[in-house]
């Protein structure tokens, strides 16, 4: 039985720290912490399996505030519950640079921060992606170590957003039904009251896609305890809709948008506080409510003792991997198979498309390391992105590898970065390199919080063809090198696929994304060495005697391509030299002398990639040639399409010479 | 009545030259119209208001097939209705270079083709933007000159798609009753069952989001013909989910995934032929089949004349108006209102964000030309797109000129494609700079169809201040200036920002995307030029005596900081200048002598903008000084970040002076 007045005077606490700290960094949003204290109290006291002193322990329940503008309720609860990393201080430092308090919740900032959020819908998204790992872990690992709850709290902007579509669809086929989301139902968003922009039946929906749905009065705290119980109890994932009032205490502009993203003013703080029975100075707790707090998070943590227990009764061999897989340690041994797979290609040479030769990769790959966890938006045939021994994730049967994600991009690569976020697995998911823009919005996440997912980005040029110019990236490699702390690699050949693969598998401060071709590409790197060249971003392939005439810088399909132009500038009479570029920003992050060695002193320069110049010129130099595409693509077969855009051996050959003549 | 043997026929007609299509082109998509012959039959025969000799009357019924890579059913319908710009050798050319039958449909690349479709959920959304903009003409211009319906033919995939949650929710909650979708549900996708990723109640979901929903055989033409005539009679918008099977009529194929995507092969198309009774050689339509398609889109175009007699009637000046808007002109006199507009900003100087000038300027355009349609992601008094003289359109009221589009960046992005497509209204919408993240696909499409759509990105940097790196853009402008065609503007005081609305207003061969700040910003137009300077893309805003040593070339908010760089140089000795760059697409096309001329040769060149380098060697050069950021932003006062990041007067001025001392 929850004792209404004391919770009642932790949920205000909430509320004030939530006013308080916005008033004082002159900025932020008091109006959803202080309309879901109620819920987040109940959650947390009654509900939460979490300990303060132990915030990366396993199997903890997630908590993820998808309506991440409401920070405060985030922070305050961290700070009461009594995790050491966020102090009162820190909550005092609301929104100011360097501080752990940032205005939206920033990964790694501080202990108890799950997932970057303020994107919406995405929170939502992330928390599907944790819900599934969980219950992947849970198959594999058995109730005793990994069986924990996801909660999330999302807005109206959450659920609006498309990508709370794929994430509920998802979530409701698969049956997660340790998935909890507490709507934030207040009616308001910043342009108003929803009804101007919204009739939905959000229980109606839910339910549509599968869930259990319940719609109950969220200042009540004895209605969100009773509601959560029969959460946990449902087979299916559960919506609450709780409804609040935004900005709940403050006398004037609770209820409405005026209490969304803006301090309330000293006056109506003022209000708040005699109106909600709290009269305590700014950032002052008393003694008592404080204790209350820390006694729900000594309660909360109790479980965590019994796991421990129940942990070290394990065989040593099922601890050592699960520990392994929680560090995100890769397999002992798979750099040899790696290896080994290596000198096979070497001696193979085969002809085929990169994204063939990622399957081929893969197949050994996901056996090699276990936790891969793969998947598809729906084009398995086209990305080939399943291995032969990875088993379907079903609603059925957890014990899988292979997710199939449905059409839904932003939905599966937010999920992604939820398995990253959850542990024990390395996430990776396919679609066409053009549709990379329907995920960038996770994908800007995934760089943002550091997290290691795969990207399997096949079809990425106008290699693959007929499918015109709305499936043909053109824009795409530049746009994904743009963003900040994102890996693209696209391999020309099985054996940089292979060394792109080891990259990305090693890669364990942000997503890395392989770009990978439709068409088949000949072999060039022939010789066994067992250095990973992809992993310095750039190296000579084919070098010749004496100083260069021409150096052909060239990605991917393009290596190839490169290849033949300088068999055609040899003819000629003119040396040349082809340089294979998988990576720019490997290439950045290499020595000065190192740069300046592949880049050479060469007269002519020219880069080669079936995409725009954007990002070249670093390499090429400002008056090098570019031999790519500057417009949309079209229609038609692909041998068509580079002789069309003029990509071809040719073309390069021609522009080299008549540039040497100059 | 529907002949049904006459009915069967002619949808085999379909059928054949989708299969043989596919064929001969060896690659696409026969599945999808063989299971949709016989919707697409009755829907052209039975219903549509469509005058092949006319694609382009303003009153017709639109069609979109939003499950685009079901071309061959589109370029088949247009042909069998007698279309002349879709012959028979086109459909022959299926997917081949420069024919109009590309493998998706290509808006301009035939008449009828009504929106490039392919990227899935989009055609969906757009359709939404057609059905939204035909009300509101109706609203202006009444029954007898805009009344038509917007059909779509959706799949499973557009339905998963997380941006057909926003189009829905968008149309349900406007009651867009004359919108119909006609839902492809034949239970596969691209792997397999579509049971393998959803188990969603597609009719309770969209009932729940405000619809009309039922479900009949899509197989049945009688079925079909009765549930439009519910659809038609509806209050609200339709959902039709038809139960077909992909690739109907191939004897093993049909009903399987092998049938979607790729040809069915001679044997499968020979067993198809006698399943379906269709004994005709490929491309062969018997006359009498022919006949009844030609005599179908007769009687389909018979409204247009009786319409033509009504526009007739209208008074002269309406009628001038309506010609006007559907041709996308401008009215006259907006080109002095906005001269007159620009001598009052240059007398009045105002500091203000340039998100603020917009809105000034908005207040002042909306008047002027009434068809702006504007609207905003639920951010209206953030990114201030409302003009005071904007009524919002509503359910129960459809004469306004703004809209509430909701927490919904890419439907509004997708919807203002459609508003640009049917014709009558410039649409313009905002978010935050860093959500075109969100809406990327629709901007991509808008960019490659060449529709003239606004973005109004308010937010545009670091200088949006405490809500940290989830809301600052950081690679936004590179990756949104690397789309081909989209015209990027980032206007750095009020006189700019009146000069980029002039620009993007005038620009009707695709989008324009103004970048504005939050913060306020000093004003350095001073003097009256009635030529437009953004429209040079760069020039100099502050010159020097003789020649500069110093360059200093600056976007935005970063004008006013590049000033005061320029004044410490000066301080130091020094001769700088500073040159203004709000768009590089328009500077990219001017003359070679004016862009030498305003890069000018100062020794030393520094580019300043609040975001990452890529993009500006081609105007600083590679031994450029780039003072902008190379990592994500953070949480913080603008002022405290900018200072944080180093993009500050002194820190250009100190790296400037020490490179002039080399």
């Amino acid at each position: 039985m929850i004792d209404i007045a004391e919770h009642t005077a932790m949920a205000n606490a909430i509320r004030a720290l939530a006013m308080d700290a916005v008033e004082r960094a002159k900025s932020g949003h008091p109006g959803m912490p202080m309309g879901t204290a109620d819920i987040a109290t109940v959650l947390f006291t009654q509900f939460m399996k979490f300990d303060p002193s132990a915030t990366n322990w396993p199997d903890r329940d997630r908590f993820v505030l998808s309506a991440g503008h409401g920070s405060m309720l985030l922070y305050s609860l961290l700070h009461l519950l009594g995790v050491e990393d966020m102090t009162i201080e820190d909550l005092k430092n609301f929104r100011q640079l360097g501080s752990k308090t940032a205005g939206h919740p920033e990964y790694g900032h501080a202990a108890g921060i799950e997932t970057t959020t303020g994107p919406l819908g995405q929170g939502l998204a992330t928390a599907v992606g944790m819900a599934l790992a969980e219950r992947i872990m849970n198959a594999e690992f058995g109730d005793d170590i990994v069986d924990h709850m996801t909660y999330v709290i999302a807005g109206d902007g959450c659920l609006m957003e498309g990508v709370s579509h794929e994430a509920i669809d998802l979530a409701g086929h698969l049956k997660l039904n340790k998935l909890v989301v507490l709507f934030d139902d207040n009616g308001i968003t910043i342009d108003g009251s929803t009804s101007m922009s919204t009739s939905i039946d959000q229980l109606e929906r839910f339910e549509a896609h599968g869930w259990r749905a319940e719609r109950i009065d969220g200042l009540d705290p004895q209605a969100i305890e009773a509601a959560l119980e029969r959460a946990k109890a449902s087979s299916k994932p559960s919506l609450i809709a709780c409804r609040t009032v935004i900005g709940y205490g403050a006398p004037h502009k609770a209820g409405s948008h005026a209490a969304h993203g803006a301090p309330l003013g000293a006056d109506e703080i003022a209000g708040a506080r005699e109106k909600l029975g709290w009269p305590y100075p700014p950032f002052e707790i008393p003694a008592e409510i404080r204790d209350a707090w820390r006694v729900a998070g000594l309660k909360s943590g109790q479980a965590r003792k019994e796991w421990e227990k129940r942990f070290k009764a394990l065989d040593p061999e099922t601890r050592a991997t699960f520990e392994r897989r929680i560090r995100g340690d890769l397999p002992a041994g798979v750099a040899d198979k790696i290896e080994a797979y290596k000198a096979a290609l070497v001696a193979e040479k085969p002809k085929v498309a990169s994204r063939k030769a990622s399957e081929n990769a893969l197949q050994m790959l996901a056996e090699a390391v276990p936790e891969l966890l793969g998947g598809s938006a729906d084009l398995t045939a086209s990305n080939l992105t399943k291995a032969k021994v990875q088993k379907p994730v079903t609603p059925d049967d957890f014990d899988g590898r292979y997710i199939y994600y449905g059409i839904r991009e932003f939905g599966m690569s937010a999920a992604m970065n939820g398995i990253a976020l959850h542990g024990g697995f390395i996430p990776y998911g396919g679609t066409f390199l053009v549709f990379t823009d329907y995920a960038r919005p996770a994908m800007r996440l995934a760089a943002l919080m550091g997290v290691r997912v795969i990207y399997v980005m096949t079809h990425d040029s106008i290699g693959l063809g007929e499918d015109g110019p709305t499936h043909q990236p053109v824009e795409h490699l530049a746009s994904l090198r743009a963003i900040p702390n994102m890996l693209v690699l696209r391999p020309g050949d099985a054996v940089e696929t292979l060394e792109a693969w080891d990259v990305a598998l090693n890669h364990r401060t942000g997503p890395s994304l392989l770009a990978l071709s439709r068409q088949n590409l000949a072999a060039f790197r022939l010789e066994m060495e067992k250095a990973n060249k992809v992993s310095l971003g750039a190296y000579e392939v084919a070098g010749c005697e004496g100083e260069a005439d021409v150096s052909i810088f060239a990605t991917g399909s393009e290596v190839n391509i490169a290849l033949e132009a300088k068999a055609l500038i040899e003819e000629a009479g003119k040396a040349a030299r082809v340089v294979s570029v998988p990576s720019f920003e490997l290439f950045a992050k290499q020595s000065a002398d190192y740069r300046a060695e592949v880049i050479g002193n060469a007269k002519v320069k020219v880069g080669v990639e079936a995409a725009i110049r954007m990002g070249w010129d670093g390499i090429i130099g400002l008056d090098g040639i570019f031999v790519g595409m500057s417009t949309f693509g079209a229609s038609g077969k692909a041998e068509d399409l580079y002789e069309h855009f003029g990509i071809t051996p040719k073309a390069i050959a021609e522009k080299a010479l008549e540039k040497l003549e100059d």
